[in-house]
C-alpha cells in the first residue's frame, strides 16, 4: 500500500547525511567532552564546532547557543528561570502556544504566583498588536512569550515587531522557533529576541536534540544541575552525536534553503489548488491557505464534513497510509480537540473535522494528488 | 602511538550492536510516538518495547519506568519533585556523592528550605550506617540520596540494607545507580528502593539518554511539562533511536554479564598485581583494591610522588596516549581535587596524586601492561 507521511510539523525523517555524521561520531569519538584527555578533547571540538556553526546560521556568538534535549526542555528552562532568576512576575502569551510553553506558564502560575495575560486573537489567529502594547502597560517586569510559526495553523508572527515593542517597554521575549529554525533563514542580530528555542527533530535532525539562544548576560541559572556542562548551564554528559547531528541538519537546510523553499512553496500551492478544485466548500483555517504569511510546509484544511463523518476520518485515512493529524504531535490522530482551533473557530467551523497536512522535501505532486482523492472519495461516500 | 582508555567511569565506548540498532531506527522508523497513525505506532512500539525490556531486566514493571535525557537530569527531577510534590523536608545525603545529586541537593536546601543531613564516612568512604540510623530519627519526611557505587573509588552500597532502614523509619530513598545499572543485575523487586537513576552511556550505550525507576504511585511530578509523553512525567518527543541504544546496551550487557564481570574482574586483579609489584609504596582509595567490596570497573591508585610532580601527571599521560581521570568525569583531568578524596583523604595522602582507571571490556592486560611502564617511568625519573 502507499504510504504517504504529511505531518512533517510533528517530526520529519532525517537526512541522510545526518544519519552518516552521527554514526560516524557514535563508532569514532565516544570520549566524554568533559575530559581533558586526547578522546574527551576530540568530543568536545565536535560539540563546540557545532555551537559555532549554529550560532553563524543565526548570526550570534557561540557562547549564547545553549545544547538541550530539546524543544521543550529549552522552553522550560527559560521560562523558569525567567521568574526565578530575573524577576519576571508577569507573562503575556497566547491561548495558541504549543504546550511545551502554555503548561510551563500555567504551572509558573500556580507555583510562583505570577500574573499571566493572553493576548487577544484575530479570527485568522494572528495576534492583536493593539491589545499586545495594552497588556505592555505596565510596571511589573514582564516577558512576552510568542511562537514565532504556530505549529497547527502555519502563522508567521512578526518577531522583529515583537521584538521592538518589548525593547520600548523594556519586557522580555521569547520565542518558540521550533517551527521555524531550519525552515527559514533567522538573523538575531537584525531580530533582537532575547531567547529562542530550536528542536532538531522538526528539520530533518535527530530526536532528543534541541538548542536555547539566550541572549548574552541574561542571568539565567540552569534547570538542570550538577557538572559544569554548557557553562554551567545544562548539566548532563552532551549528547554529543545528536549534536553533531544537528549541526549537520541545520547546515544541509541553510545551504539548500532557497531550492528548497522554492519546492515546498510549490508544493502546498499545488495541494492547496488541488483541493479547492476537488473539494467544493472546502476552507482553510488560520493564515495557512495565505502563501505569503504562513510557513510553506503547512496547511490546515477544514473539510465540509458533518460530525459524525469527522471523528473517523484519521483512522480512515491511516487505513489508506496517510499519515497527518489534527493538532501539534501529542494529539495526532488523537480524537482531542486542537486548542488552537478551540481559540480560532466558533460554532459549526469547529465541529467540522480539520487537517493538517505538514510537508517536507521528500513528499511529492502525486503524494498530494493521491491524499486528496482519498480525502474528496470519503466526503463523497 | 598506542592509545589506552582507562575512562570508563567517565563515559565507555558503544557496542557496534547498538550502533547498528540505532542506525537502523534513524533510518527507518522516524515517527513521532505520539502520533497515532502507522508511522507513529512503529516508533511507539519501540520504546514501550524497550521500557518493558528495561523494567524485566531489573524485575519492574514497565510503567514504573521514565526515559530522561540522562541521569543527571533524572536525579534533579526525582529529588525536585520529593521535596515540590511529595512534601519531603529533609535530605540524608553524603558529601561523596556525584555533582548531580550533590548540586540538586544544595539548591534544593537554598530554594526550597531544606534541612541536609550528610552521613559520616567510614575511612574508606564507606558509609557509617549507626549515623544513618541517628539521623533517620526525625519526625520530619525524609528522603535518603546515597549512590549504588561511587563513581570514583568504586565503593559498592548495600543497598538491601539502606532500604531496609529508610522503611523502617518511613523514608523514601532515592539512588544514583549510573555506574552498576549495566555492570550488575539489579533486582528492585529485592531492593525495595523509591527511585533509581540510570544513565546508558555507562554502559557502552548512547550519550544523552537514561531512565528513572520510580515506583508506583510515587506521586512525583515532572520536571519538565509539555505534552503527555512519558505518562505525563516528562514532556518532550521520545528520543526514540536513543532509547532503543539503551535497550540494546542493557540487553547485551546482561546477556554477557557473567563472562565479562569475570574478564573484568581478573583485568582489575591484574592490574592491582602489577601497579604493587612495580610500583613501591603504592596505595589505594576507598574501598577500590578490594575486589570483593568494590565495582570491577575500576580502581582508585594513590601515587607515591611529591606534590610538584603530581600536578602534571594527567598531561604526561595524555602525552603517552593513556586516558584516565583524577576524579569524575566533570573533572577528568582537570587540576581540580576531587571533592571525594578531600573528604576521605588526610594531610600528605591528599597531596599526592590520586588517579582513577576505569576499565571496560575492550581493555586487555597488555593495556595495563603499558599504563603501569609509563607509571612507573614518570615515578622513577
Amino acid at each position: 500500500m502507499q504510504q504517504v507521511y504529511f505531518d512533517n510539523a510533528a517530526t520529519t525523517p532525517m537526512r541522510d547525511e545526518v544519519i552518516e555524521a552521527m554514526t560516524e561520531v557514535m563508532k569514532s569519538n565516544f570520549g566524554n567532552p568533559s575530559s581533558s584527555h586526547s578522546f574527551g578533547r576530540v568530543s568536545k571540538s565536535l560539540i563546540e564546532k557545532a555551537r559555532k556553526t549554529i550560532a553563524q546560521h543565526l548570526n550570534v556568538a557561540a557562547s549564547e547557543i545553549i545544547f538541550t534535549s530539546g524543544g521543550t526542555e529549552a522552553d522550560n528552562f527559560i521560562l523558569n528561570s525567567a521568574v526565578k532568576d530575573l524577576g519576571v512576575k508577569h507573562i503575556i502569551t497566547s491561548k495558541i502556544e504549543h504546550h511545551a510553553v502554555l503548561h510551563a506558564v500555567q504551572k509558573l502560575e500556580r507555583e510562583a504566583k505570577i500574573k499571566v495575560s493572553y493576548v487577544d486573537l484575530e479570527a485568522d489567529g494572528s495576534i492583536d498588536f493593539k491589545h499586545l502594547e495594552a497588556l505592555l502597560q505596565t510596571e511589573e517586569k514582564t516577558l512576552v512569550s510568542l511562537m514565532h510559526i504556530n505549529n497547527e495553523i502555519g502563522n508567521i508572527l512578526d518577531l522583529k515587531r515583537v521584538a521592538i515593542l518589548c525593547q520600548e517597554k523594556d519586557a522580555l521575549f521569547h520565542t518558540d522557533a521550533v517551527q521555524s529554525v531550519g525552515h527559514y533563514p533567522l538573523d538575531l542580530e537584525e531580530v533582537a529576541v532575547d531567547f529562542l528555542v530550536a528542536s532538531a527533530h522538526k528539520f530533518h535532525g535527530p530526536k532528543g536534540i534541541g538548542f536555547a539562544f539566550i541572549r548574552k548576560n541574561s542571568g539565567l541559572q540552569p534547570l538542570i544541575v550538577g557538572g559544569e556542562q554548557e557553562r554551567g548551564l545544562r548539566a548532563g554528559t552532551e549528547n554529543v552525536h545528536n549534536i553533531v547531528g544537528m549541526e549537520k541538519a541545520l547546515s544541509e537546510a541553510n545551504a539548500h534553503f532557497e531550492t528548497e523553499f522554492a519546492y515546498l512553496k510549490n508544493l502546498k500551492q499545488y495541494c492547496i489548488e488541488k483541493i479547492s478544485a476537488e473539494i467544493p466548500n472546502v476552507t482553510f483555517n488560520g493564515n495557512s491557505s495565505d502563501l505569503g504569511n504562513s510557513s510553506h510546509t503547512l496547511l490546515n484544511v477544514r473539510l465540509p464534513l458533518a460530525e459524525e463523518k469527522a471523528a473517523m476520518i484519521l483512522f480512515q485515512l491511516d487505513l489508506k497510509g496517510i499519515a497527518c493529524s489534527r493538532g501539534s504531535a501529542c494529539q495526532s490522530g488523537s480524537s482531542k480537540k486542537s486548542h488552537v482551533l478551540f481559540e480560532i473557530l466558533k460554532g459549526e467551523d469547529l465541529l467540522k473535522p480539520s487537517l493538517r497536512l505538514s510537508f517536507s522535501i521528500f513528499n511529492t505532486k502525486e503524494e498530494v494528488d493521491y491524499v486528496v482523492s482519498v480525502l474528496k472519495g470519503f466526503i463523497t461516500h
